[in-house]
């Protein structure tokens, strides 16, 4: 095991002996509330990476702060990508998160939705607890970014949902590279860098160079992601494979087909990627994963990955970090990693 | 008019102007993002009463602060309201809110889902602008006090939805009782008023007391509530009427029924009950409802209305305010309101 993937292992496993054993609550003393604990506790309870909380644990330290002041806010970023992962598996119509059920396929849509309501609560909550470790002032500018990365990633969202909904395909790659700003890349990179940086005390060049690192890994993580949901291995990856098809998710690669595909075939993708999900059949799924194959549409996703990793490895290298350079170079390990990773 | 009634469509006013003017964002540079924003104004923008930011803002009054001070929270109060019945809505399968077709029936459920979010998020963010003027001190504190509203209201809807969900009907007038002060009473009386009395610096026998006065009124509330859903007017109500009995809540009503019907009236009730929303039909409705009659069960809920109603004046004569007596009063007339109202 790398040094890199130890390390986000010792950080996740911190981080959640935080979650569960001081953030969420164990049991109620109203028996029904029970199950309420029990669900909020299921997703951060199952097999994750960890990457985000390793973010904004190792940026604090590249930024010259200490581990230990920057693992609550850690762990709310965890709790807040947990309870929405509760509702975009809703949203999406998911069947599994992390090789499980979705919440919702185990419990019903109200009570799973309600979890996850519960969850984003108890999330702000916890980030009212950095109060006696950091002051007023700095938990007060934790929650401030808190606040923009939420707004950000249901702006994202929105935008998706919004595709689909209302069926749109004439979108461009910029139209994608903006969903993808605001849909992953605040909250997968951007704010746990800035986060662990503002615990840190640093400054705003600082954290404004976090902000275009964080924008340009998290879209190359967002196309890593959409690669392997079409051909990965779905025991590593804990998703079911092709879910984006099925979903009618609007991926650089499918956007990529669409723009080299000839018309007949662009027609059919655009019919089959249009029914309902339950509509959609298995041919349906492997016309679509022929088609981008013959277009090599995936091999021209990773190579933007590539590009945008390259440009986010070289605003890393321009930061004039006070910590510790075993972090700084953590980082850049970890976006290679964000790219290159198989799971 | 009454004083009470201007009074409230003064301060409704007043907050209204904050949330539309000044937390909620008209308009993005990111056109799809637009619809976002229509969405999260589109519940804030209906008809309503206005009774938490009006509880707010009195209380605070009452406790001996300034208006003006109260505005920003008790705008947040209603941001807050807004998303939870957006979601309330979802969860129960609802068509109708404030006389409009529910949100999500308007634009679907995932795209509602996700607004309820970003409005969730929204009045987070809308919390932290307290700090101008409150101190950070004071915005915290007022922080804090939100967060156990949600968390307590997330708690009482898993109670009425975990019922539903699992065809529990083995439940007595504790169990409702116990769900409504979660459900109801926190974030519809307990919680605005301490959070005015919060913004006014009152001290801790204060807001026990406004805890123990907004328990009871809001238990007492709820109960008013579930009898307008059943005999109220559908126009002054907002509500398809008797859809309480369609999602199929356990109200005191229905469990003075279950309490009081012969083995064989039971037998139908909770039959009829525990079909699906779409399965019930127009004479289960209405032979729910003569039974309902015929046993006097709302008359038997409104005598308990009408003893918490008691309980939640004499606590409030005791409460020793130091602020004007007017807004005291008030608190008072509204309490009557919200027992005997009509809407």
């Amino acid at each position: 095991m790398s040094n890199l993937q130890e390390e986000m292992k010792r950080v996740k496993d911190r981080v959640d002996e935080v979650i569960l054993d001081q953030l969420l609550p164990k049991s109620s003393p109203i028996k029904e509330v029970d199950l309420l604990y029990r669900m909020m506790r299921d997703y951060p309870a199952r097999p994750a990476k960890g990457m985000r909380p390793f973010l904004c644990v190792t940026a604090c330290k590249a930024a010259g702060g200490a581990e230990d002041d920057a693992l609550l806010t850690a762990a709310c970023i965890e709790l807040f990508q947990n309870w929405i992962l509760i509702h975009d598996d809703i949203e999406d119509g998911s069947d599994l998160r992390r090789g499980s059920p979705a919440l919702h396929r185990a419990y019903g849509e109200p009570l799973a939705l309600n979890a996850g309501d519960a969850l984003h609560a108890r999330t702000w909550e916890a980030l009212l607890r950095n109060k006696p470790r950091l002051g007023l002032e700095r938990t007060f500018s934790v929650m401030g970014e808190f606040s923009r990365m939420v707004n950000e990633t249901t702006e994202g969202q929105h935008m998706e949902l919004g595709w689909v909904a209302h069926k749109r395909w004439d979108l461009k790659e910029k139209d994608y590279f903006e969903m993808c700003e605001r849909k992953t890349s605040w909250y997968t990179v951007a704010s746990p860098c800035r986060l662990g940086a503002i615990v840190a005390g640093a400054g705003a060049g600082v954290l404004a160079d976090l902000k275009e690192f964080g924008t340009s890994l998290g879209i190359a993580f967002q196309i890593q992601d959409d690669s392997l949901n079409l051909i990965g291995d779905e025991k590593k990856y804990g998703k079911a494979r092709s879910d984006d098809l099925l979903e009618g998710k609007r991926t650089l690669i499918l956007l990529r087909l669409l723009a080299t595909a000839s018309q007949s075939e662009r027609d059919r993708v655009i019919g089959i990627m249009s029914k309902e999900r339950a509509k959609k059949t298995e041919s349906d799924v492997s016309y679509v994963l022929s088609l981008i194959e013959k277009h090599d549409a995936i091999g021209y996703a990773r190579k933007r990955a590539a590009e945008l990793l390259k440009d986010a490895l070289s605003t890393l290298k321009s930061i004039d970090w006070r910590g510790d350079r075993e972090s700084a170079s953590l980082l850049a390990a970890y976006a290679r990693f964000a790219v290159e990773r198989e799971w």
